[in-house]
């Protein structure tokens, strides 16, 4: 086990029937003026827009609003919410939606503060240093960034999709209330599904020895959530399952199921400059890149593989490499009966665009903790993952 | 699932060499006189007094002494502590040692601003509004209090020993170096595993429904403490087992293992009654009266007692009911093989002592969740646990 220096500040406030305290928690804090952000129309018609405005409003909580978040959210709509922020002076930050509008509350939250361009604060040019706080009510788990302290922007004029963060970005309270979650679409909820799982795996399988208590807690969350996803494309409404799968995408990425390990991070990357360049949901892309990046590393940690297989699949038979290789097809099999996309053909990407996703991919090479990957070894994972 | 509120703002410092660390923690929330809390002499002799206090000097930060705190820790004790605080109008707690210490601790940061006698607070006369910060640096992991908001004091005076709580008294910062339990004697190892154990069976037989995640997450703890607690007996210097303990220990009782649960607590109250008269260790105590509680209740959820057979001890012949008895015999051949004991009579507790025990554990009765239990219960599981 590494050493580690862990602090996760956020309240999360979780359950039936929790949306209506988001205004009394705005106001413990003294705060007066917020800015609402939020996506699309679903949270006009799941009910979500209309319960986070009467709790504003009982509690006198003036508010601004900017909506059109979209999923891979954008550097510039981060720009039009700090320019909004800053004319109207707001104290703090409503974020209503899933992991596209929380992480560009985190970005303009950082953003507000600080006078140059925010995209500085990805480049790693500067570090923020004061934050608006962030308040979130969650309609759709999957990135984990209602209880974590970062986030994923991509800026479109320079094809980079990229991770930032900061402790200052944890959310202060964070409302879960599962049953909006019952009107997704399936797609939807498969793809909150395998990016959670992805969150596991790239914990699960980062080469840190020693793990013993992460690595039951990293099986747990994969187990609960193979099951609940299973249940929920069949039982939409069932509130118990998506109260298991939501508390498991939080845990996946808490911080909790970090402690102790590096991280590796490899598949992550290579899925972003997938989506940067295609137009698709990020935890379609992981799908289809897991399981290529599995095959691609499974012999620099042929034990870690081989126990996968045994706990999550009941695999038993053949050598610790068979165990884990089958282990991957059955991940992958999995992710198909889901109605997920397994290969980069089927989502229509181009064979010729390979060596331009490698090109983005490597932009900050070598990735990866497991195994340290360079430009041509991400270029063999994208063909492993192309069919 | 249940509905839950959680917020754990406790910042953990993990790991090897980490020590050193504390007087920059404290230094940093501008905080410059602080007591220093602990109980014998074993911090003397394994070298983590002189580290602290190096740590303290270096970042400038004055200092008064407060030793011979006790396993069991008092009520006078925390008077005590409370004077000296005022007196020396110190600005923070710096606890060093097990649960005893920083339940002390606990207690006198909220006594420190309360006006009346602090005992007001364990009755429920008066919470709490102000406390002072905590820091901590553990030297035995049990109790998990070094990540939590509760706490246990005994009131000598009034034959209580009883718990209290208030999100004011989550420790600011708390360092845990494994490897400063090398030097325990195999007796409190042992404790403290079934003390953390015991946390973990007071959350996850509580009798609520539908909590496969938190389930999950309770089995790993269990499973990875007792291959860790067993390697540790064997050899007490291996620091990946005394990490994978210490950091199950926290997480047994830091709350999200809570998470959805109401947790039952009966055991902890009646095993409390045991030590407010004898003086034996919590551990041990509850190493005798688990078990017996586990055989008064299995029938009010005989499928999670089965569950707990197949998931722990891998027992899968037999109906429910045989594997979930199976399982609790398997638990107590355990609790003796790491040399606990497991009979009320093997510590000399007198048998015509039985209905006192019991007059004062039901003292708050009904207690308990899976089973509400009341003084005639009580009793019966004393009789259980004596011989």
């Amino acid at each position: 086990m590494l050493n580690f220096n862990f602090c996760n500040p956020t309240r999360m406030i979780f359950g039936k029937n929790t949306i209506s305290s988001l205004g009394e928690q705005i106001s413990k804090e003294g705060l007066k003026k917020v800015i609402l952000l939020y996506g699309k129309g679903s949270i006009f018609k799941n009910g979500v827009y209309d319960e986070a405005i009467s709790s504003l409003k009982e509690n006198n909580i003036e508010y601004v609003e900017l909506s059109g978040i979209k999923p891979n959210p954008v550097l510039s709509k981060v720009r039009e919410a700090i320019g909004l922020m800053r004319e109207n002076e707001v104290e703090a930050i409503v974020a209503i939606g899933g992991g596209s509008t929380i992480d560009t509350a985190k970005a303009a939250s950082a953003g507000f503060y600080y006078e140059g361009d925010v995209w500085d604060l990805f480049e790693g040019k500067a570090v923020p240093k004061k934050a608006l706080p962030i308040f979130t009510v969650l309609t759709i788990s999957a990135t984990g960034s209602e209880m974590n302290s970062g986030g994923v922007i991509t800026n479109e004029d320079e094809d980079k999709k990229w991770g930032f963060g900061s402790p200052l970005l944890y959310p202060k309270v964070s409302i879960v209330d599962p049953s909006v979650q019952f009107s997704l679409p399936d797609n939807q909820t498969v793809n909150g599904a395998i990016d959670t799982l992805s969150h596991v795996f790239e914990l699960y399988f980062d080469g840190t020895k020693n793990t013993d208590m992460m690595d039951e807690l990293s099986e747990g969350i994969i187990r609960t959530m193979m099951k609940h996803v299973e249940i929920l494309l069949k039982h939409r409404e069932n509130y118990e399952s998506r109260a298991e799968f939501a508390w498991c995408s939080t845990l996946a990425l808490n911080g909790y199921n970090g402690t102790g390990r590096k991280g590796d991070w490899a598949s992550h990357n290579i899925e972003h400059s997938l989506s940067a360049f295609y137009d698709i949901a990020h935890g379609a892309g992981l799908a289809i890149i897991f399981p290529a990046w599995m095959k691609y590393v499974q012999q620099c940690d042929v034990k870690k593989f081989e126990r996968f297989a045994e706990k999550i699949f009941n695999i038993t038979e053949g050598t610790s490499e068979e165990k884990g290789a089958k282990a991957i097809e059955r991940l992958k099999d999995f992710y198909k009966s889901l109605g997920a996309p397994t290969t980069l053909k089927e989502i229509g990407v181009n064979k010729e665009d390979l060596p331009k996703l490698a090109d983005n991919a490597a932009m900050r090479a070598p990735i990866g903790s497991l195994k340290k990957l360079y430009r041509e070894d991400i270029l063999s994972i994208y063909e492993i993952a192309y069919e």
